[in-house]
């Protein structure tokens, strides 16, 4: 795999991150990942403004890490893996770089950022998509600033890794009662007729294909409504969905023990017909 | 610097992780900060108990990482630095290790953890002893499980960067109206002639040096009680201080625009006397 790390593009075995870096140190960088189809990359805008806050809102100098760069970037990574053709993913990660000795506060102001970039294959999960997904339910410890796309995942991972054991595909954080998202995805679900979701606070991630979809919603005349659900809403919801870049929209059929829609995928992707595939499934097939 | 990185010793330019490390990604790690003088390391004991204690609330595999592995660690890193005299500090963190691809959920059983270690040169904080710090409040916005030593320390160098732009010396956290603890500090106040500190819940990381503080204080005859208190207490609390690794016992003079203790320094690090100075000032001479 040929991988970009700060200007250089090279095999991902060279390339070396100091542990000084506050990356690793502090956890103290943004990223994003980013679809693509046939070399071309899925909602790139919505991305890079997303990582333009990211970087703003934790104060990384985000000057060099502009949108058409970052595109630049990414085209670049596929061409160099081979992967103009059928699925990939790019990871962005940028960090507020190295910086000796270590210190809480930020580093000196001239102190460059680290940026570390790849792309891979992918692989849609179109078969988990046709029978729908179990997920958990975790207290949701992470921090006050989940708006934030930073890479301080520890409580995600951890969360994440009790669905991979619980056999689950995801869990799914439960705040004062109310669902915010999951460890990597939104949550929607059809209550009453609704299809509801967490607002965007600072409780949640503001995914982009949370954004697409609810577009997409709106447009296509379904009754959408941006506001968090409880537990016992989840149970005896109609439909579920988690949403993310990888995952598109994929149907809940199960909450921890309680049955979601009988245990079928729902309808509200086939409702929402062609421009939900066109845009999610980024180019496969209509029907796929 | 000579740095120790996976069972190797080298300089600190030649350290190499990969950007795959789960540390870099997901800030999927521990780590100590152990306090070293004349070779001796301080309270090596707690810190090695609560390093092990991090990796099992994380679920890393700690079994390489025992008090004697690391105590003979620390002591080759001081050995290989020339820092065998003097004041010194020793900072080990251990991630997940790096797996590829990137996943959220644990890699495979097999991988190992990474293991990154240096030691530096010390130069105590006297100064500021003599005639105290300011400290500024911000909200607590941190996960709900500061009482694990992680690298998801976004929210801590945030906090602590505004603290030097408001030219003081720490950012204490304030979460449902009270005092939690410093972004690498805990904090302690004398309110109505008893010892106060924040207990230890998972809203902060048991402090080693807080433990040995509090320790004294009782043997010495001191009332103590570890409650929380409020912002309003702590302003009006006759002394307060912060303590820490690497700050001892920091008398607190001012918190934001309220002045402690008349904006001097309170008595009890004196009044803890001689074995205070001797565990915390690490054989620094009697007076010092």
């Amino acid at each position: 795999m040929i991988v970009h790390l700060n200007g250089r593009f090279l095999a991902d075995r060279d390339a070396s991150i100091s542990p000084l870096d506050r990356g690793f140190l502090f956890g103290d960088g943004v990223y994003e990942v980013v679809r693509a189809f046939d070399g071309t990359l899925v909602e790139a805008a919505r991305h890079w403004t997303r990582l333009a806050r990211s970087l703003r809102e934790v104060r990384i100098p985000g000057g060099a890490f502009g949108a058409e760069a970052m595109s630049d970037l990414a085209r670049w990574l596929l061409e160099e893996n081979g992967l103009k053709r059928g699925h990939a993913i790019v990871y962005v990660e940028i960090t507020r770089g190295s910086a000796s000795p270590r210190t809480h506060h930020f580093p000196t102001a001239g102190t460059a950022p680290t940026i570390f970039a790849y792309a891979s294959p992918f692989v849609p999960v179109d078969g988990h998509r046709i029978h729908g997904v179990p997920i958990i339910l975790a207290p949701d410890e992470r921090w006050g600033r989940c708006d934030i796309k930073s890479v301080n995942l520890l409580p995600n991972a951890m969360a994440k890794q009790l669905a991979v054991e619980a056999g689950a595909w995801e869990t799914v954080f439960v705040r004062g009662g109310r669902i915010t998202e999951g460890t990597s995805s939104n949550l929607f679900a059809v209550i009453d007729g609704v299809l509801r979701t967490h607002p965007t606070t600072h409780a949640i991630l503001g995914g982009v294909t949370r954004d697409v979809v609810l577009e997409i919603a709106r447009s296509s005349g379904l009754t959408v409504d941006e506001a968090a659900f409880t537990v016992a809403e989840l149970e005896s919801a109609d439909e579920a969905y988690l949403t993310s870049t990888t995952n598109d929209v994929m149907p809940v059929v199960r909450v921890d023990a309680a049955t979601i829609g009988g245990g079928e995928p729902g309808a509200m992707p086939r409702r929402l017909g062609e421009a939900l595939r066109r845009l999610l499934y980024a180019g496969r097939a209509a029907g796929g």
